[in-house]
């Protein structure tokens, strides 16, 4: 490779481009810009989480990784750093909440002693290597979230991170339009831009039109109010601890993280809660309903989180009563839409009045619409374009976008994770395909659950197995005893009997048929597997698993 | 139960509740309005479909279903019929084009003689048994839908079925609001009335609004133009047709039942194809690219679809080529937005124009939005409101809305499938709750897939199953074999051979330490059992399902 080029590499699977991690690479040096995860599809059966394949950087000897820079505290860019941490340990940069919500992950970790942390503030410059990487501000669901304008001998590249351009953000704290101008103004090489929303016509709303509506919420609800959310929406916790002192309610959070957030961004200063707005879970029964706000978390439906035990009955100190009002204040990831519906109908079951998007404004995106993206490409005017942060069908819309406002096309690349992207004398080239897979995390497991084991999970979800153990007189041939059958998730055994009968009749005529001749049971195993698999077929239309086991003695 | 009451029931799990099946009886005698099937959400593993549970109405001796009366033509209306028809061998009516695709399902299912299926025109009105039933026109995304007012002796109850008060139907003919408002002069006891789209503000766009966007799409496409659709969206069909002959492209269809309706559609007259605008599949690669439309299935994403298939390139006689353009023109059933994206990330991959809502208006809602909603509860004046077609967030909504224009609270029933609703002396009373599950159809068993096997399902999909047998000595004690483990779904057992190696250790140690005394193998099973998933789950933090078989001789 030579040494000239700038190199800048998306990572992750088929899922979102360059969303959880991206390389650059020049001069035989490299930073990382995000180590996310991202949540298993439900055909990802048994998965915990899912993170980038970044065997790439490991496997080159001539490489050396400098640094890890995040652009925000989400887990989608922080979520993998403990597994990036464990091949390199070098330098984390991130803005102090962000580096507060990377701590809890990395003690958890037990891997904080280790970890060289370093904070930096926006409109930081960071010296690494080859890089100068300009830190600046800008908004999205999250406080104190950067993009990065990295300069490299090849020119000047702009990473936008999550964002959209909220005028009247949470925080008050508006994106940071003059350096992106500056950038322009300077010449940029390269823009990367966050796509999640390219699908989306117009402006994305700011976040302050939630204070209306949770303003709204208040001033209807006449019981407890539950507002749940990601633990991570520091800016959401703020806009309800706002309504509540508005409205004489105390607040009292539930969910490990929703506690351990509250406190650190409390401690960092990104919360402002006085003192006594807060109060401990088990003092919440004894205040009158009007006096109390609960914030949970579980607005994807996760069974085991605080809403879905509430919604089910299933909560130790809680319990959801006809009067409440629940506040559904967070987007539905993709995948989720049917456990979230169930935890909607359940409340209502139980009598709580849910508001949720679209039928109040209790949520708005974090993300950029049409018209901002286009506000993006035209302050930093880059001679390349790379959409990231979306999948094949957003990038190709923020292409299209980029090419109405006069990106020639073939200054523009759409690519899949895993594809280099190159920049040498100021020319932008498509280089090769290096492993751009997903790594299931499985447990204790990372990448040993591989497509053998995702394949043998998908049929025993869909028609569980037959086991059939047969025990044989090695030298006469005869089963011992009456053959075996253990199976789960195929039919209901109790009602199955004569189904179950029919198959050992089948056995029994299998053995007595065809003689061992001395060489094993093998062929008697494969007989028996395939005769019992055709008989179920056709008895059921299903398709177990079927194993045979014989032993001789 | 007293003979003067009428008593009406939705049947169907804990899904859209009478959205596959409603039940009115009145002095012992039943009538039954639709009987569909619902697709099954991602976590009913292995399951094909599911249908309501109507056991309620087999147990009962003392009542006589009379008639099934469908609404319209879609699956979840009509696709349980097969099932219901074995139980109760009476009249099924119908509209002629709903009853030419429901003729479609009976000949499959060979049962096509022996139903007696009433063809009738919107407007009849059927006299069956104590059930007087007006059949009223009404607009949604399928031609030939019908209402029902239905006069019994206890009062007047309206069925609006599935709608949208469209004034442009595709087909030109537009909702009888004359019947609905004669309805409402006469005096309506209840109305039951479709609540899918109660969340959603405004007015659903006209299908002919679909007309401009195919302009667009056609007007711009230089390659093959494929449209993806659902087989029985007829409408749609026609105008795919009508843009294909104004822009001079000829007509192919792919998809069993996709050729299959049109070829019934165009019989029964409500598809107006000129004969030379259809050609068959085998002719489209003799024409050149810009003179051609496929028709086709997999709108949902599902792997065996002709659109899928095109996706990943596994089609027999197509492929997809940079320069077609695909227009998905269907809505997406909750649940399946994972396989619809991924499918259109691979039509992109493969050098598609992907056009899909709300890139492109390809696709409106069948379903009526608010301000409709409340049309309809205008022209009718119900006394008493039943929300129905819908999920208990949606019917919420609905009532909301039923409650601002003046209905009273407690003159509405937000009830769940399985609660009997009772008029008697004008007067509405929630009473008893019936059995109102889900009932399993997972190849040839219905029913017989209950929580047990789904549970069962679950863990193995989740983390497989370790399965352990050993050959033991009767009288000694002994293991006359080495433990044999066989597992899937659990690990990759080819990197795995230590942890097996460790779990054979062990069962040996155990074996060696708890002698059989004489009383079977059952407690030395449960001691490996326990003993191994101890050490699994320790080792890699999953729990796989584990089986003990201990053989002795």
């Amino acid at each position: 490779m030579s040494s000239k080029k700038l190199t800048v590499l998306p990572l992750g699977g088929a899922g979102e481009v360059g969303k959880n991690m991206t390389v650059l690479e020049y001069d035989h040096k490299a930073i990382i810009v995000d180590a996310g995860l991202m949540f298993p599809e439900s055909d990802m059966l048994g998965i915990d989480y899912i993170i980038p394949d970044f065997s790439y950087l490991t496997d080159r000897d001539d490489l050396e990784v400098l640094a890890i820079l995040i652009t925000h505290g989400h887990e989608d860019h922080t979520g993998a750093l403990i597994h990036v941490l464990e091949s390199f340990q070098v330098p984390v940069y991130a803005t102090r909440l962000t580096a507060g919500l990377v701590e809890v992950k990395l003690r958890q970790a037990k891997l904080l002693n280790q970890t060289d942390l370093h904070i930096f503030k926006a409109g930081d410059t960071l010296e690494i290597g080859p890089f100068s990487v300009e830190s600046f501000h800008i908004t999205h669901s999250i406080p104190d979230c950067v993009g990065f304008g990295i300069t490299t001998p090849a020119g000047l590249v702009v990473h936008t991170g999550d964002f959209k351009f909220d005028h009247t953000p949470a925080d008050g704290w508006p994106p940071d339009f003059a350096k992106l101008a500056e950038f322009g103004k300077r010449g940029v090489l390269a823009l990367l831009s966050d796509s999640t929303n390219a699908e989306r016509a117009g402006w994305t709303p700011t976040e302050t039109i939630i204070d209306e509506a949770l303003d709204r919420v208040f001033q209807n609800a006449r019981g407890r109010i539950i507002v749940a959310t990601f633990a991570s929406l520091i800016n959401r916790i703020q806009q309800v601890a706002n309504a509540a002192k508005r409205y004489n309610r105390k607040i009292a959070a539930t969910g490990y993280s929703m506690v351990e957030n509250i406190k650190m961004a409390t401690e960092l200063g990104y919360l402002d809660l006085p003192r006594d707005l807060v109060i401990p879970l088990d003092e919440v029964n004894r205040l009158p309903p009007e006096q109390v706000v609960i914030m949970s978390t579980g607005t994807q439906g996760e069974p085991s989180a605080v809403l879905s035990r509430l919604a089910k009955g299933h909560h130790r100190q809680l319990d959801i009563r006809p009067g409440d009002t629940v506040v559904m204040s967070a987007h539905i990831i993709p995948g989720n839409e049917e456990m979230v519906s169930r935890t909607i109908n359940k409340l209502i079951q139980r009598g709580a009045n849910v508001l949720y998007h679209p039928v109040e404004m209790v949520h708005v995106s974090g993300h950029a619409s049409r018209e901002e993206l286009k506000l993006m490409l035209n302050l930093v005017r880059p001679k390349y374009f790379i959409p990231i942060h979306g999948e094949l069908r957003q990038l190709t819309q923020h292409c299209k976008l980029a090419e109405a406002i006069g990106v020639p096309r073939d200054n523009i690349a759409v690519v899949e994770n895993g594809t280099m992207i190159e920049f040498e004398d100021g020319r932008m080239a498509i280089g090769e395909r290096v492993p751009g897979r997903y790594v299931f995390v499985d447990g204790m497991g990372v990448g040993d659950v591989g497509r053998s084991v995702m394949r043998d999970r998908e049929t025993l979800a869909r028609d569980g197995f037959v086991f059939a153990v047969l025990v044989m007189d090695g030298e006469t041939g005869k089963l011992l005893d009456e053959p075996e059958l253990i199976s789960r998730g195929f039919v209901y055994v109790p009602e199955a009997e004569e189904l179950f009968e029919d198959a050992r009749e089948r056995i029994r005529e299998i053995v007595a048929q065809f003689p061992l001749n001395g060489n094993g049971a093998k062929k008697l195993e494969d007989r028996i597997e395939s005769a019992l698999k055709g008989m179920f077929q056709q008895e059921t239309k299903r398709r177990p698993m079927i194993f045979v086991h014989v032993n001789l003695v």
